[in-house]
Parts: C-alpha cells; sequence; structure tokens
C-alpha cells in the first residue's frame, strides 16, 4: 500500500478534478506486477492501468496484441506502454475486458481508494476487477463520493475478499486536497529556492522541476503572485515546458494596479489578469500561489486564502545570496527526486 | 537490485571497516521476501540477515524456533529478528544451515556486491547461498579484495546461475567510501541546517538525526571541527544519544591553540584531543569533519583534507536567521528520511 500512495503522490494535483489514486497489483503467489496511478483527469483511472500493465508483464503477446490494435485503431506508433496516459480509456478497458485471458485470476490488488463504481469517463474499476476475477483488492480509503461509491461492494458480489482501512491515515492526506476541491477549493504555495534557501537571483529549479511546475500550471484555474515579483522577474507564467497547454488565470496581487503591460504575462493568450489587494473569496477551485518570502509570511499568519500546503522545489546547489527569512515548521508529506532537485510537499504546522 | 541499494545506503559508513552491503531475497515466483542491509561490522552480512528474515517470513515455525534456541543459548530474550545486527553471526549462521528445511529452494538474491568467499568474522556468504540451494543470484559489482573475493566462483560451482554488473555504477558509487579506506582513508563533511540554509542559533536537527550522528561519530577514528565552533558552541562531541559508545578522537583546527578546557569536548573519556592548523596527513582512516560556511568554503577549494562527499541533515523547518552563503554545487547521492529532517549525501561538483 505504501508503493500505492507514493506512486499516487507523484501525480497529486496534477488529476485535478480527480483524486490522486494509485494501485499495485500482484499476482496470486505475491509477487509484485505493476504499480501505477491515475496521472490525468479523462486518462485511465489507477487499476485499469495497474491491471494493463500486469497483463503487459505477464504476457508479451498480450503487449504485443494490445499495441497492434491500438496502433491500428488509433494510427498511432506506440512501441510500448509506458505512457499510460496518452491511452484512449474506453478502447483500453475493453480490450483488458476481451484479451485477459484469465491471466489475473486470483492476483491481488492495493488501491489507495475504494475502486469507483460508476460509468464517468472511463468504465467502473470495480466491475474490471470482479470480470478478471481477482482474488483480493485491499483498499486504503472509502470512497464518500456517493456518485462514484459503492465500489467495495461490487467487488464483494464477486466473490472478491475485501480489506478496507489499510494505510488509511496516509492515504487520507493523500486525498485532502481532492475533498477539498469537491467541497469547495484548494489553496497551495509554491515556493522553488536553493539547498541553502535562496529563492531570488534567476533560474533556480531544473528543467524536470520547471516542466512539472507548468504541468502544475496548466491544471490550476488560477494563479496568484505578488505584484514585486511580476515587476521585478516579468515572468510569463505560462506553461511552455508542456507544450503551451492551457496557461492559468493570473491575479496579481498589489495595491497599485500600475504594471508596464508589455510584462509577458500580460501576453498569454486565452487568460484574464486581474490585479487585487484582496486575497479572500478567490472565485477559482484549484489555486497555486506562486511566491517566496512575503507570501510565506502571509501563509505563516494564515493570512493567504486558505493556503495550509507548501510545494517546495528546492535545488542541491548552495547558492550565493540571501535566504527566505523566517521561522516557519513544516510537517513533510510526501517527496520526489527530479535529478538534483527535490520537490516536496509540507503541511505549515 | 535497486531496493537493495537504498537498504544498504541506509547504513552507510556505519558499517566501517566493512563495505556497505545490501541484499534482497525473493521466492522462487518471484516475490520479496525480505530486503536487509549489512549494519555495523562483526554483525551479520547482508545476505545471512536477508535469508534469516525471508525464512521467518516464509515460516512462523522457523521464527519461533530460532528465538526460542537463541534466546536459550544467550539468554536474551528477543521476541522478534527486528534487530539482526544484535545477534551472535555464527551462531544465526549455523542455525540456518541446520534448520532452513531447503525453504529457499530455487529462491533468488540481489545483492550489492559479490558474496565472499572467506571465514571473517563470519563464516562465507556464497557457502550459505549454495547450501540453501538458491536458483539464481544478481550482483551489481564484483569484489576487488582479495581476500573475500571469489565469491560468484562458489555460487557457480553449485549450479547457482549468477548475473554480474546490474546497476553497477549506482553499487559503485555505495562502495566509494570502502573503496577510499581500504586503500587509505575516507573523509566527508557533516553540516546540519534548516531548509532555508540556517546552521545556527542553537539545534537544528531533530533526536532521530542526532541518534544518526552519534553512530556515525562511534565509527569514525576522527573527527574535525573548527575552533570557532568550539569556543561558541562549547560542544561535547561525544556519543551519548547512544549510550556512550566510543567517542572519536578530535582534532580542532585552529591557529590559536588557546581554548578554555572545560569546554566538555576535552572531558570525554578515552580521547585524544589535537590542535592544530594543519588538515592534510591527517592520521586516521576514516574522518567526519563537521562544520558549516567556513568547512564548505574549504571544500569547494579542495583545501578540506580530500573531502569529496557531503553529509546533510535538514531540517524541514524555516528557522530565523543568515543562512550559509556560498555557491557549491553538488550530486545527491542518497536521501533518507528521519521524521521531519531529511539526511542527503551528496558529492561536491
Amino acid at each position: 500500500m505504501s508503493l500505492a500512495i507514493s506512486e499516487a503522490w507523484k501525480y497529486q494535483i496534477l488529476t485535478y478534478p480527480n483524486p490522486a489514486v494509485g494501485c499495485v497489483v500482484l499476482d496470486k503467489n505475491g509477487k509484485i506486477l505493476s504499480v501505477a496511478a491515475h496521472k490525468k483527469a479523462g486518462s485511465l483511472h489507477a487499476e485499469p492501468s495497474a491491471i494493463l500493465m500486469a497483463l503487459c508483464e505477464l504476457s508479451p503477446d498480450f503487449l504485443r496484441n494490445f499495441l497492434n490494435a491500438y496502433n491500428l485503431k488509433f494510427n498511432t506508433d506506440f512501441s510500448d506502454i509506458d505512457c499510460v496516459e496518452l491511452l484512449e480509456p474506453n478502447f483500453t478497458y475493453d480490450f483488458i475486458l476481451k484479451n485477459h485471458q484469465n491471466l489475473l485470476k486470483d492476483a491481488k490488488a492495493y488501491v489507495t481508494l475504494e475502486p469507483c463504481s460508476h460509468h464517468g469517463k472511463t468504465p467502473p474499476c470495480a466491475t474490471l476487477l470482479s470480470a478478471l476475477k481477482f482474488k483480493e483488492v485491499v483498499i486504503a480509503c472509502s470512497d464518500e463520493n456517493k456518485i462514484a461509491s459503492g465500489g467495495a461492494q461490487i467487488l464483494k458480489n464477486a466473490d472478491i475478499s475485501v480489506k478496507m482501512g489499510v494505510c488509511k491515515t496516509e492515504a487520507n492526506t493523500l486525498l485532502e486536497p481532492f475533498l477539498s476541491w469537491q467541497g469547495g477549493n484548494f489553496s497551495f504555495l509554491k515556493v522553488a529556492m536553493s539547498t541553502n534557501g535562496v529563492a531570488t537571483g534567476g533560474l533556480i529549479s531544473n528543467e524536470l522541476s520547471r516542466a512539472h511546475m507548468h504541468l502544475l500550471r496548466s491544471v490550476c484555474d488560477l494563479l496568484v503572485v505578488g505584484g514585486n515579483t511580476v515587476r521585478i522577474d516579468r515572468p510569463t507564467l505560462d506553461t511552455r515546458l508542456m507544450g503551451n497547454q492551457k496557461s492559468p488565470n493570473v491575479l496579481i496581487y498589489s495595491k497599485s494596479q500600475k504594471f508596464d503591460k508589455t510584462i509577458p504575462l500580460f501576453g498569454v493568450k486565452n487568460r484574464s489578469v486581474k490585479i487585487s489587494n484582496e486575497l479572500s473569496n478567490l472565485d477559482a477551485r484549484l489555486i497555486m500561489f506562486e511566491g517566496a518570502q512575503s507570501f510565506l509570511e502571509l501563509a505563516k499568519a494564515r493570512k493567504l486564502a486558505d493556503v495550509k500546503w507548501l510545494l517546495i522545489y528546492q535545488s542541491s546547489e548552495f547558492k550565493e545570496g540571501k535566504n527566505i527569512e523566517l521561522s516557519l515548521k513544516t510537517d513533510p508529506l510526501f517527496s520526489l527526486k527530479f535529478g538534483g532537485n527535490t520537490l516536496w510537499w509540507a503541511r505549515i504546522r
């Protein structure tokens, strides 16, 4: 379950408006066959992703047949299934149903969230696990969402042994953003700094970190940035490292409305930019604050909207310069390496 | 193999003068049974540790019998085998040989270093793997040590399939300190700092980090610390958090020989303290530098003996104060969580 939870954390927020979910599939002897996560709304859920990968691991024939059929149908040229988030989910789901050859009979799955029971953009995961005759499904959190819940019952009806509540606390933390934006909105503060706390003086993060950040921007409804940062850094705040997906709307937090409109962020297409010195009642469900010293001070004082989580990109480099200087305790939630950089999520204490 | 390497990294340096080694055992179906590392010179090697844990995982009877026999023989009261480093290695090794009941026949092991072939403080690991009829042993690095090498040949002679060189680069990095102190000495620089680079103003690290650091001190031959640190912090530099194991000798790097001898470090038993402004030709095989700004600057200029590795304990806290200020690029090698703290090894670029 720890593996499933870690895998899901890698795509935290990126699954918006869906929850981050991870799944591990083991064969009947307990060998781990696959570790997968839901990566993006509209793409395969964690369970069919893990099932697909497990079938490909068990049977080179299954993999070859799947890729042949897929490439033929969609005129693509996949040579592997590394990018499950790019696969058309319904075709993939159907292919699994028709071609699994009972390879996963008596297998075991660990899922961080109760498998869904409803036909959304993809068919129900609980039905798939049942059809493939899994023996046991271990679930961390039950799904309280009225539309998608009931998965555990579907499994039980198919004589699958269901175990609930394994690593529940950790999985609940993983789900926090989802539960927040379901009931209203979720906000977090992103900070990039060197290993010795310097957040100024040009690029801090490496390309992988910045690409991840651009991906985050592409799913956020609103980006909030400080007026001084805009004046000094003259940022674009777009998603160019991720193929210019949709760039989020921007709110510049500033008392003065005066900005040089040649600053690139104003020129990004399909984006609204507001300037305001008001941070309450932001009309957006998923909000990323980008900042450092002053936003951290506001967050510490609980005056940065309802930001409780930090996302820190930290390089492994000591950088000349003054550090972010404040006292603030945090509880780390998850960390991930991007080359020499570390991304970590933390809760402000 | 990645799992085996990570497990070994957790005990990096602590195995001195032995190498850090990790081992993973899988059953004949590919299910992971155990992940273990060599933790301390004189204690069980990684392979018998992993084998013991695998047998206990496979058979509750084996575990019960082992603990009964062990507690009876050594008048101890172990209720589990969590602390394999505390077990008497020869008894444990013999017990495995006599009681394995072929439970690991056709099993598979991943080892980061070629299993040893010689009777040192413990009997040869290659012989144990052969006696238990493993089917396959995957090895990252061959052992170039003339005394201990030849393990792969023993395995092959027992009809075990041997695969060499998997994750060789990563395993070679893991071995670097061992190879250095075998041929002379190994030095590293330890720094403790907050997440925003503050290394001053009282305690930085949590209890787990400090206990780990005391354990490191207990294996080091020499601790080098700056004169100003001694004058300002008045440290003890002992191993009190690890039950007062042997405290290392201390070299205070200082031009002036004048120190207040009531500073606690001078009062630690069985320790020599030298004061010197010379850092070359330090007469010790394993040397830990404890410092921050000034030692980092010396290390950057390649003037801190032959320090190439940093060990950083970093808290998740933003701390009021000035940061360590220099520019220095590093390549992270391994990181580990100690509660809210992160320990990370890095190579100075």
